[in-house]
């Protein structure tokens, strides 16, 4: 007779809730945490389209807050309510929704247990433009436990002069999240005096921002995709000793993966700017999967586009990391 | 039969506590708050003489702080006692009184009850003038619970590089605040040396601190009349490519009022330095009203103008919100 | 039959504690405090010389701290002993006695109940000499209480870059005493990179540290006499414009009670450096009576001379405050 | 009968314990505090070679933290051990024995009981430089208590931009250590931007910073030993129309003991670096003694020096406050 | 009958857990620590190949966050998982592992109770170079508590303006981790605006840094190998005329072993960089042993190398410690 454990595999047409032998492998990576957090770990998992394969699409609007309103929704004006967010995410079937406090408010109650939330607890806005960014804390963990949400979301800014004080906040915050059974997001973002513009995406600053972000105890490390371009010199002549393939965007993938714990912390790949390109997208969809990476996470390419639009490229990059033919 | 929802719509005549539907709906955009913070944002939504409209009309009187005694009160001097406020809140049917801890602890027990009190906890003054101004926390959450208030009232500064720390201190207020079953009210001013002195009126900076103090968590807003100068070159790019209409002032405030959440968040505008021209302020209000806005907060144009010309005003000001010819 | 409320009216030669019909009123402008709170006001307002007037003479001796002990206690070497002061200011019969926590802790036990202590919560010195002062916390409501004072003194200087700072923690400490029933006196010195050294005495700028005080709740006000100097460019205009009497020092007076809450707040006045002139001292109070001053803190002119020509001093302010001929 | 009072006067050959007439006298000074602070007073006279005398000698030993170890320790090489000190002080007779965290961990429990402990709170190295300097918090009430001190030490520096910092520290400190009944020492070192290199033991600086020490409400001041030099020309004026005689060395002790509260706070004086003349540190104690100072502090000239050398000039010094002919 | 205590030598082969007379009296060092924390010291001290020798081999592994991942990584890609570094500390019988949250996270399940384990408090990156470094907080001594840690670890840079600050962090975790029975390792790198380049292994500076971390209550000190080089000329004339011996590496161990409390505090050795050349790392080892050093932190050196050779490197590097010839 087989073992309980041993037939746990979630059948096809199962409830999502049964965790697939592959979500169980991820949710084991996180053996550290308590049961609490390694359910909001699985919940995120298990909803939507991607239920069950490991892989993830996140639908994030903090827009609003940092870049302003009319350039974020007006080109969708729908999008400035906050209840369009909350529909697409759970109408494309995304793994969860996130954003600042003031956009969960506004719709938690009313879409309550429909799709995974994750509270953005500090955001930036561009009104002040300092050379070395700080984000404020925007929300708490107590505010995340009121909404009903999975995880905590934070960003910080390796390479800004006012880095530390960002880690010492995500360290305070994310310990008191674990202890109340959420998980923990981090978007590492590099950016600030230390480094170029250029430097921002560079091969080996995003795989710096990810090693930051897991050892700060983060379960979910969201990045840039990055360019083949090398920052700093001292990180230059490894890449070229031990030479690390950096050509293609998979093996970029790849490295910052492997920079992610060898694999065993869940990294997700930001889309950035709006791109007119449908396919480019899913190009860069295709290469996260081949590299290995979770998934992405898409907002301007998902709200700024008419509904629709927007629910056609969804599912097309949810097809990619399906294994399906998009 | 009726449910007894279908019947709850107020008669003409019946207790202002009665909500309207229209108040009853205003207030179920909060679907995040608990009953107490809801019970607030009706209770100034039913008082006065726009009750049950859904529009305010909130007199604030922090310029003592701010500018300091004689500007303020010297064009009118009967208002240098703080009762005076109480009394022309009251008198001219406002929906709610604002002040700092000091103003308000000189009549809340004399006027208790008979006018819903929005204490500002936090203030600024001109006899130091910084480059990137800061407000200092005057008061605090439990104060406004000793002192019966229905609200707090916070300013922020986005444009100040004492931005960030303006909203960790009202994310910290707002949250206790809610807690306790208090409304939230910010006071959105951009200002600064992230943006030109034409930049603070600017529509995308207007409707950008409308944005940011709803994210922020608050339940109403309070923000200027914007100009039609767009400061930030991104943000025009933009406004330029949508067409969004922003030629007249009723065109500008909707667009604020769209970028509070597409209308689900309470936005008031306030109405500036005192003009002596009262139509000018009344036509205001009709562009508020007639551009979706839910009210004024009036305060130099009430408390520096003799009593019964303020009366005058006021009532005109809310014949306009009520729908009424004034 | 007379209520009892209305045969309240002390007797001569009643008990001090019993309040006169005077200090009734001016603790009733206090409504919003709690019965501790209210006690402490009247107790001190009920003590010594001017019991029941409705006037105070205080003594504050922190001037050891603020300028260094010679140029302090050297004029009159007793005072380098802590128990001078109590004994000073109970022979004189001063309403108070104001110092930091180490003058306190040298007397309280001793002269236990004998006079109405106010301890100094924070302290400057001038061994560190800065454009934009600060004056460091050095005592706590809970030494208050420890003590046995009636109420805390805390020291603001706007104008100064560092106001903001010193408002939020009286802010704190306010709200604190407030809880535990003890009264709070603002000593209001404006100072700083934010005006002018002239400015620091300018009839606006008094008036302004006096509203801003009053504001940030303080029971009892003190401030400097005024010049007839106007500081503020803003405010000139505005004074010329209503043509505010500022010619006289009583009509400066009367200004600054105007400004602080329309005489509904105890202002008392400084009398600043040691003068010479008894004459000049005494011609100070006569202005500030007629200007309807409650007061005066008279630190320097008093401890700075011989014990008897103190006491006479004393005595002469304290009968032009009773309204006799001194 | 006599009181049992009038009978408590310790005869010769009692046990230390019991306190004389001046012992208690100078313990009645510090009447606000509470008797487990008073106890921990009387445990440091009470104790060693001047118990009873009113005069203490404490054995200091910071300067491997200030200084660095080689600096401090290798003149002696045995002084590198914690343990040397402890036993250097018990031997000597000293009336307590004062040392950062480390040190005293390293010995309070061989050592318990056997002399009065000073956990010194806050330190400073020379490995940054600074303009105005700062000691770093190293300690904590909490680590006094369990290592069994009979005080806490803090270091200020009046002069540095930094010094209202630490006048905040110490007052929570202080607060806190007086609660649980320690007895409070301050280094009162002026140092900083303010101040020039020679005002540092200006005679108007030191016995400032005294009265500061005293203001801020410690018991046992140590300064050090002024000069003629006066740093400040408002303080010059003073002390030139009062005569202020401070052309000895005594003199200017009996100065400085008059601004500690005239007397009625102990203040102690440091003899700085290593001096090879036993006779100027001899000396130096006695122009103390004849000033009415309370004793030395003294530190590098006992444990830079070989043992028997080392008690044989704290024997010598220690004569000299107990009257006799060293 | 001999007592229990003499008969507690642990004989050959008897389980690490019975303590030898050396970490016996090495524990004793230890003597104001609670039972709780004398446990840890014993249990690190009893662990691994050195286990009972009163040496130490720890295997700290926070390159990752400090010179990112491919720096610290690629040489010996298996280290990319976070696994191999439990793995290799304890194959290689390593007294302990450190390394920062995300590191210990990953493993601490897995490997629960096969090797007593540090929490490395702050972390220091790269992206953002500043000339006086400071670490930011980013674990927690409940964290330690929560992953089953033996000990806290925490970096200070004396010599750098931000020192105080570390200085001050550490106290208030040191006093925690104290109370619930952690030992405290502290890394003392000295860096930073107040010295030279050279200064940081410059003989006076690592010897002043093992004082300091000593002074702030460390149980186990790590500093670099030092060099040479005198930093301060107030300490070079001290090392001169006192002709402290510095010619040899052993003879500075010895320096800095006698500067840590004369040796009665466990002070170990940090690697540095890679080496390629085995020898020269085991001649260190044998300088450090034959200067009374405590033992080796080998970071870089031992996971940078393929595991056969790493493992060879280790098991040499310890037969130095134990006396067998490597």
């Amino acid at each position: 007779m087989a073992s309980p454990t041993a037939t746990r595999e979630a059948p096809p047409g199962a409830p999502a809730h049964r965790s697939t032998a592959r979500v169980r492998e991820i949710v084991g990576w996180y053996s550290a945490d308590n049961p609490g957090t390694k359910a909001n770990l699985a919940r995120m998992l298990n909803h939507g389209t991607l239920a069950g394969t490991g892989r993830m699409v996140i639908l994030p609007v903090d827009q609003g807050f940092e870049h302003g309103p009319a350039r974020s929704f007006a080109p969708n004006p729908p999008a400035y309510d906050p209840r369009y967010h909350f529909e697409l995410a759970i109408e494309a079937g995304c793994n969860a929704y996130a954003a600042p406090l003031g956009f969960l408010e506004a719709g938690a109650a009313e879409f309550a247990g429909e799709i995974p939330l994750i509270l953005k607890l500090n955001n930036h806005d561009v009104l002040y433009d300092e050379k070395d960014p700080f984000s404020a804390v925007t929300g708490s963990v107590g505010e995340a436990l009121r909404l009903g949400c999975a995880a905590i979301g934070f960003t910080i800014y390796p390479g800004s002069a006012m880095a530390s004080r960002m880690y010492e906040q995500i360290r305070a915050l994310a310990e008191e999240a674990k202890r109340v059974g959420l998980a923990v997001v981090v978007w590492s973002y590099p950016r600030g005096g230390g480094i170029s513009k250029a430097g921002e995406t560079a091969i080996d600053v995003v795989a710096y921002g990810a090693q930051i972000a897991a050892q700060l105890g983060a379960h979910v490390l969201k990045v840039k995709l990055p360019t083949d371009h090398i920052e700093q010199e001292e990180a230059r002549k490894v890449y070229e000793k031990q030479a690390i393939p950096i050509g293609t965007l998979a093996e970029r993938v790849r490295h910052v993966v492997q920079s992610s714990f060898d694999g065993r912390r869940i990294v997700i790949f930001s889309g950035g700017a709006k791109k007119d390109n449908d396919e480019e997208i899913v190009n860069e969809a295709r290469a996260i999967r081949d590299g290995g990476g979770f998934g992405s996470i898409i907002g301007r390419n998902s709200f700024q586009r008419r509904r629709p639009e927007a629910l056609k490229l969804l599912r097309r990059i949810m097809s990619v990391y399906a294994g399906e033919t998009p």
